[in-house]
């Protein structure tokens, strides 16, 4: 018999296409009761890679607060635009696609040129008035590819072309950008920490750049997607003119349409992983720090779940002596691979032979009953007679 | 890191129709090779259930070596028959089909009321003759319904008519028996243990019997199937007159043709489960008096398996402390239910989705994943620090 009750923490990323984290950690916390009934601590602690989804599930799992502003979208148009504020009002989440998101400006035809980020701004002027220290931005799924002009613009920050005229608004204006006035900058703008959540590695501009691989997405034609890569290398150019930061050789600058370019630049912005910063946000590590068992989760576990995803991230913040097991919807990595990375054990919820929509209409059961053979397992151990002789200690100093 | 190098048992049964229970076992052994390197030791037992297939398990273990005999079939045509020896040369492992199976007499039309058992026996002789101390008969699969009469006769015991003629062979005759004459008995017959492996619960005679149930399989017409299960309640007649056994109320006796209705009443033969026999025959008990971790298995994990098959008998010889695992194609069973079986864990091999046919073709491989997965994930706990707090002497005596 176990003489202390285990810690469980449940943290899992959304079964895309079937279930959100916070319906994922639910029903692996029933399945932890099914194997443990009462005896146990469950701490389920959903969580997101940094893109699209992330604030929802900030939300949804009591993370933060949510607000909700007048804005405007990627075209101009007024929207309501939701963010959250931690629990301690520390910290703001906005996910910029609340504001610039291409699904809506999905009603009309794309303008990949007049496209602009002023909306996030606003939400990020409002952020600064909630008086948080830190801003975490998560970017991703936008219809822009303006630099981040338009987010700064909302700041107060003007771009001015040779004329000393405010340029065109949108990826349109970046080419004449010849001078950057700050004067009128939000007085709260450089008193925050920002951080961007990035989950690609491509640069502002060239053939891996933001306008190269994201325009077309956008409705960008050929000639639009050199328009736009020539305007974010003029930008550039006058961000290392006016701050001597160099954005080109920037990793991950190439996010969201060069969004990142001006809060690099300007306002000294990191660019992080994205699940690294949802994990370090919502306190994962001090959350897994007395753990006995860790277990998180994606539908599909493969190589990227390696890369700046959640899984990583969850290894990153477990102690080592704390097992780490993945359950996924498919299992894509070797076995070598997973303990490679540190992971004690992957599982897919798959019970058998199984069409993928039944995986997907069944998620939840099957996790729950996944969860249970887990722990079931692990329990096996933690209930052992400590006399039994797997036990280091017990064969090692125990009276026999 | 731990002080002992573990112990694990690999008691699985065959995959039907992909893997035998010795490549289970070869498989599920690579599996635990790539989770604990050379620091573990194996114990590989593939397992049966006393069906077709039992035989050649313990003689692919090397759990008894192969004896090959000239013998009869259902039809008395000559053929080659084989049993095994234990390596102690004291149990024969007889599987009765060798002589009387179906498959041999499928090239001729069925004969269901003349096929007999008297190639049983002449496998059991040879074995008396080796010299053993018990005969483990493995039934199942018989063309013949003859109450086990032919295999007695084969022994030396004389089934006679009223004219004190020896009857007609096979089920044909049994209506006729009016005295049993075993003057001649093989005088070490009653000087063996005879255990039947059954996994069938059928009684003799009437609508659950050996000829109602199993006769249309061995192509009995209606009427044969009366006049079969009339013949067998006269056999059962005669030998409660002559032994005072009662085999009509014997739990089992209808399996494969009544074959253990003599057996029981003039040899003294047990029925037994078959996963048990098995279990019991290769010792698994004393392989699993001090395993760390037990891992069977088998294609379709149901509630089937906790009724006389391999996965039961694993349980029932594993002491208690020690966690059992099903690894299986299929696992159809609820957490609850398998945690009542008192069995730690059940997976499938499954990865993600897949077809029957996809699991099928690489069930070594999927097994060795699945079970690397396992032992990774005990392992986890087998290599914690005695200090880290699921351990129960630890938390409560150690020294922090």
């Amino acid at each position: 018999m176990r003489k202390r009750t285990p810690t469980v923490v449940l943290a899992p990323d959304s079964f895309k296409g079937s279930l959100s984290a916070v319906d994922v950690a639910a029903a692996m916390a029933a399945g932890v009761r099914v194997a443990l009934g009462a005896d146990v601590r469950i701490v389920q602690c959903p969580l997101a890679d940094g893109g699209e989804g992330t604030l929802q599930t900030f939300l949804s799992a009591g993370n933060a607060e949510p607000r909700v502003i007048h804005a405007h979208d990627a075209l101009g148009r007024e929207r309501t635009a939701r963010y959250g504020l931690s629990n301690d009002g520390r910290v703001a989440i906005i996910e910029a696609a609340e504001a610039n998101g291409l699904p809506h400006v999905a009603d009309v035809p794309p303008s990949p040129l007049r496209a602009d980020t002023f909306g996030v701004g606003e939400i990020a002027v409002s952020a600064l008035e909630d008086g948080v220290d830190e801003i975490l931005l998560c970017i991703g799924g936008s219809a822009t590819t303006d630099g981040g002009t338009g987010m700064l613009r909302a700041l107060g920050v003007r771009f001015l072309g040779v004329d000393g005229r405010d340029v065109a608004p949108g990826g349109a204006g970046l080419g004449d950008i010849a001078v950057i006035d700050e004067s009128q900058l939000h007085p709260r703008a450089r008193s925050v920490r920002w951080r961007v959540a990035t989950d690609v590695d491509n640069p502002l501009c060239g053939e891996n750049g933001a306008a190269a691989v994201f325009g077309p997405q956008k409705g960008a034609t050929a000639d639009q997607v050199r328009e736009l890569d020539s305007g974010l290398g003029q930008l550039a150019i006058a961000l290392r003119t006016a701050y001597g930061a160099d954005v080109l050789t920037l990793r991950g600058a190439g996010a969201a349409g060069g969004m990142s370019a001006c809060l690099s630049a300007i306002l000294a912005a990191e660019l992080v992983p994205g699940s690294d910063l949802v994990s370090e946000t919502v306190g994962l590590r001090s959350l897994c720090a007395d753990a006995d068992l860790v277990i998180t989760g994606e539908g599909a576990f493969d190589a990227q779940s390696l890369h700046g995803k959640v899984v990583q991230g969850v290894v990153r913040q477990t102690p080592p002596e704390c097992p780490v097991v993945v359950i996924a919807g498919t299992v894509r990595l070797s076995a070598a691979e997973i303990r490679a990375a540190r992971i004690s054990a992957a599982f897919s919820i798959a019970r058998g032979p199984a069409e993928l929509c039944e995986l997907l209409d069944n998620t939840a059961e099957l996790l729950r009953e996944a969860t249970a053979q887990v722990v079931g397992l692990i329990d096996s151990q933690w209930s052992r007679p400590a006399s039994t002789p797997t036990h280091p200690r017990a064969t090692a100093d125990s009276p026999s």
